[in-house]
């Protein structure tokens, strides 16, 4: 074993220098101000919408209608208390951002309390019409893969189901004014799955995204009923106007409208706020869009031009002839 | 600190209404059932199988030729022990479903338990020959990318090496009929690594995904040996063809053929169940194939038509002409 | 529950067999050798640095201008332990793999103790540059996307500033000739997000991946300031020379250059050493580019050529004439 690392006397005038780096920018610390939601917290939250969503599947198994009653109950006072948490931070750091003051007074603060006491009581009694929600997508999600063996597979081991879940709790947090708290989840949901949906989004029932994983849905897109994307789908805008200062302008309509029954072949690039997918339609793979299709339509590449070379080998040197292709 | 939430006497009616919600639809619940196997347990399966087949690379350190017997004496019982467990869960869970019985009989359990035993010894049986074909995948790797130093690098660093390691045990699982807890592990290395390889794939010595991420091998691709993929790889499946009553029909040969030595391009997408990429041959980036190729052969996008547009630099207004490309 | 299972009298052979297995290949077992850095403890070490980064945002909270010495008082010397550690591993190691000796000299150990105090105590002083340029690419990400409502979610939420934070850090590492250590960084970034940044890549300041998720920027990539990449961007090498011997040459110039200013959109693929992407271009989406483009120049794909098929529907059975695209 090597002699233990000793920082010695070089500590103090160290820390010094990371102190003098944290006061000379505003941007990467957050210090001396009060509020702040955890994304520890917030991922611990997102575990237990989970179990109790999908109940027997996540966390605690061998439930029965003799325990379950009980299990729910010990629950949701858990959830219902660290989600308070959360969305009593973000309130009050709004509200801290918003009055640019550093002490908040307590006027300030009790009116984030009680916001946040309505919020999450609201937030628990929509969770029977997300579960709803929920079985629609995992509804899809069978109808749609041949590879999927039974619903359960698909709830325990499909990350595209995963994705669309915590965006549906996340969604509705975004709707009930805490969206820092939302795109935490959602963005968790990201780094696990590869799957990029803003909670902003809005997305009707049954939707299925198949082999999820690089698949962009952005802040102001609008998806209909039944609707299925795969893998490396983007759902984009096609480029940011700038006000008169040079800077972005934020918060109009920017990604595309997709109709009940679409789908979306892998790879495929749709974008921009005017863009609408007509009821029905499908969208091939790989295929780059910018304007619409109207209803029922199909739109794929041109017989993609390929060209195809035949190379000598080594060992036999006989040329061949390229099959049908 | 804010006060703590008091959901108080707002319990009672929410349970209520989750329980409701779990009562009303089948889909989203697993209760009143006694079988499943638990994602939790199967991904710290996966960690154990690592670290076992790469000694010394995670987990335990220092390993050396005095300590090396107890500690494999130490871990099989462990792996064992873990994984009948799962297998068990998985196998009686079958039963349960194909029965349609809550309370199975003891017969199906016993039966279970002996089944569970005999695929847990031969699996740990299997682990060598496994750990063989592991072995030329790191030499893949090495040989394939110049950015790698040496084979320890691949083998703690490279995500590739990763979810091929994780398929290769999922897919002796698959063939000894454990399919959920098999999907279970690779769906594990999906979220981890972008990369989603179907336990039911055969896939063949020395295979190599570099960059790995997003990349796509579906249930029935057929995959030989010295095969390299790049990211972005998608072998998927055309379209699926459905039976009288509008249902997918499952289980029939619907990804690609892909024989020895082929190398795959970034990007690239190859479809359907017929196409089949011959011997050698090469699929350039950001090809889109649904045909196959034959042997040797290399196939391109022909000469990606680009458009050049220059814009005037405000600074300077000067006209640049186009560079050659 | 079912009956524990017991491996019982056939826990020797297997343990043979797995010890055989072992022995049989030097490139899947790290067995005898007495270093080698450890990936658990780097991802430890990753998480101490972002917290020290990006202070008040990640692990503990309420910091104010009284606690915060204290708290850098405490994370400096352990991360500059566990830092030690690890690079010293990796140095130790880099001379017992040049040396093929088993067991190194006291000399060697103990010149592998003085250079890892050296580049630990080094590392520790450039955090206040790496930093400085962590504001800018948080700045960037806020400038380059509407969908951002302030830098604090940048920061907290937005994975492709998690990636390029982690390959800022290992990036330095790199330089100090501790690459093993860097690539297990990034790596971990890469499985976390999607992003695959090799630590060899030098990057500018003000860089922004949009939706990080499927990119790729390779070892040899040189990136100016203020550049921006979408999703599914590839930076990747053309194709792979070999020595007379048939194995790949490494480390020359194989991945593109990338000047000031320059913006790749969504899916984007530029190969090849020599190319060189201009100061001010942008690449529009799902470009495949193998040449260099001059200066504010703009590339995209010739209209893309799409089919548009429209079907009837069985309901209505009525045509529908394409609408304008």
């Amino acid at each position: 074993m090597p002699a233990r690392f000793q920082i010695g006397d070089h500590l103090p005038q160290l820390v010094e220098k990371i102190i003098d780096s944290y006061n000379s920018d505003p941007r990467t610390r957050h210090i001396n101000r009060a509020y702040m939601p955890s994304r520890s917290e917030i991922i611990e939250i997102i575990h237990l919408l989970l179990e109790l969503a999908f109940p027997g599947f996540f966390g605690r198994q061998n439930l029965n209608q003799h325990n379950v009653n009980f299990h729910v109950g010990e629950m949701l006072p858990k959830i219902g208390e660290k989600l308070y948490e959360q969305i009593y931070q973000e309130l009050c750091y709004q509200q801290e951002n918003g009055n640019g003051r550093k002490n908040q007074n307590q006027q300030g603060q009790s009116s984030c309390e009680e916001k946040a006491r309505q919020i999450t009581l609201e937030f628990l009694e929509r969770i029977p019409d997300i579960r709803k929600l929920l079985a629609t997508d995992v509804q899809a999600a069978y109808d749609g893969d041949p590879a999927a063996r039974n619903t359960d597979e698909v709830i325990l081991a499909y990350p595209g189901v995963l994705a669309v879940s915590i965006y549906r709790f996340a969604h509705e947090l975004h709707k009930m004014n805490v969206p820092l708290v939302a795109r935490i989840m959602t963005e968790w949901a990201h780094t696990a799955t590869g799957v990029d949906i803003h909670p902003g989004a809005t997305i009707g029932s049954h939707f299925f995204i198949d082999h999820a994983t690089g698949v962009v849905v952005g802040e102001t897109t609008d998806i209909g009923d039944y609707v299925k994307l795969y893998q490396g789908v983007t759902l984009g805008a096609m480029s940011f106007p700038k006000d008169e200062r040079g800077r972005l302008i934020r918060g109009y309509k920017r990604h595309p409208t997709v109709e009940n029954n679409v789908t979306i072949y892998a790879n495929a690039t749709v974008l921009g706020g005017e863009t609408k997918l007509g009821e029905g339609s499908v969208v091939n793979g790989s295929v780059f869009l910018t304007a619409g299709i109207p209803a029922n339509a199909t739109v794929s590449m041109k017989a993609p031009e390929l060209k195809v070379r035949k190379r000598r080998t080594r060992e036999t040197n006989k040329q061949t002839k390229a099959e049908n292709y």
